[in-house]
């Protein structure tokens, strides 16, 4: 399920971003950040003047065992300080901006931070506080501004699900390098032939039991019928399958009948 | 912040798909998740089972106002019985995938449940328990799995979390929609039930055949069968035709056994 360690990174030729809390007020939310930041490859937290200091329990009880962004996090009393040794900073913000900087879509920024990481040059993720979000002040030492395209009529979201939005579209661009991590969770559908098989089996088997009705139709249910199959993409497996249904249904229930008359025979 | 009504829906041609929740553990999470949908503009959440039961007050407490998707939840005794009037389900999950079923990104979930919304036909977003996930047999019911991309080394996602994804790309999609209608060269799916029916009719039938041999592996040779059913998408009406293939099958042989015997008897 865990690992007590970060996972090995996906590409280790990146410089991977940090997370930025400043002025987190609840311990469980930053727990949750860390969760997130487990689930989509990030490892550095930092903290600007936690409310209720640090560290606190209730963070690491609600990471759900991602314990090392919590183990490694590093408190700063400013914003300004938090990010002083980092190239770019993008503040997360839904609040009514005086600041005049670029307004990016979270995937844009995470556009723009994998090319930072490319080259090395390390970006900031800056997330407000629960309630007040960032101060304005704070606003203006970031680069851009990232806005998640919330209701307008419901904008508060969790601070944790703001994070965990920037980092899923941050993740997604991490793999896109490699493909390899997304497999279709389909066998490989089999050669037509099995198909028409199965097609033939199936119009023989409903010939004898009269299905056919009126005889005229009989062209256009069958290409109805077939075009459910069609649809369905089967396997070789699934095709051999639908085969002994097919012979079940008609011998089986001969079998049945035989049963019968052999019991009613013994009577 | 935040209004005590649901927000008016950005399009209100679309047929919104609802939330379903498998067995939720904690109202925390519920309550999580109903404040996401507010953020997201949707607003019919379903629980199947409830482990705490329901109503509960915490989860009305975590939805920081998002109220209605709480007031208005249904509750389900299965998943069968919550998706039963829906046209496709998406399953949430990142476990073991015994079932062929395509998977799909969040992205690309949107992007289909997209098409569905504007062709009004409701479609349901599947997300297990927190810790058992989804049950193979649920899983089942369903015609795609969404996979997110977390870090394999540690994918214990957040159920709201989960949820967040997958709302945050369908209101992407909805607020950068192309508006040009999208048509497709298919009739629509059946509700759920319908295949339902068919599943069972098949079932009742196989097993007065025999087929289901041996008895333990009943289970997964009906979920095999279940799946390619479900991949092929059939109308009400491809439905009734396969429902009269096998009382064809089955009963036709019966009439072409005792046609012969008729005609044995007549000799």
């Amino acid at each position: 399920m865990k690992d007590a360690r970060p996972a090995p990174p996906l590409d280790p030729n990146l410089t991977l971003p940090c997370v930025i809390l400043d002025r987190p007020q609840l311990a469980d939310n930053i727990g949750s950040v860390a969760r997130v930041m487990a689930n989509f490859g990030l490892q550095e937290l930092r903290l600007v003047a936690p409310r209720d200091g640090w560290p606190q329990d209730r963070a690491w009880a609600t990471s759900s065992g991602a314990n090392w962004p919590l183990d490694g996090a590093k408190v700063f009393a400013t914003v300004a300080e938090a990010v002083a040794d980092l190239k770019t900073v993008y503040a997360t913000t839904a609040r009514n901006r005086e600041v005049h900087l670029p307004v990016v879509t979270p995937r844009q920024t995470a556009v723009e931070a994998y090319a930072a990481a490319q080259g090395h040059q390390k970006t900031g993720l800056l997330f407000g506080a629960e309630r007040a979000g960032l101060e304005t002040s704070d606003i203006a030492l970031c680069h851009a501004i990232v806005t998640i395209p919330v209701d307008p009529h419901f904008h508060s979201l969790n601070l944790a699900q703001a994070v965990n939005i920037i980092l899923y579209e941050w993740r997604l661009l991490v793999m896109d390098a490699p493909k390899a991590a997304f497999t279709q969770n389909m066998d490989e559908p089999a050669d037509l032939k099995f198909l028409h098989g199965l097609y033939g089996h199936l119009e023989d088997e409903l010939e004898a039991a009269g299905f056919f009705f009126p005889p005229e139709k009989k062209e256009s249910m069958l290409r109805n019928l077939r075009v459910v199959l069609n649809r369905a993409r089967m396997t070789e497996q699934e095709i051999r399958t639908w085969r002994g249904v097919v012979t079940a249904l008609t011998k089986g229930r001969g079998r049945v009948l035989a049963k019968l008359a052999k019991a009613k025979d013994e009577t």
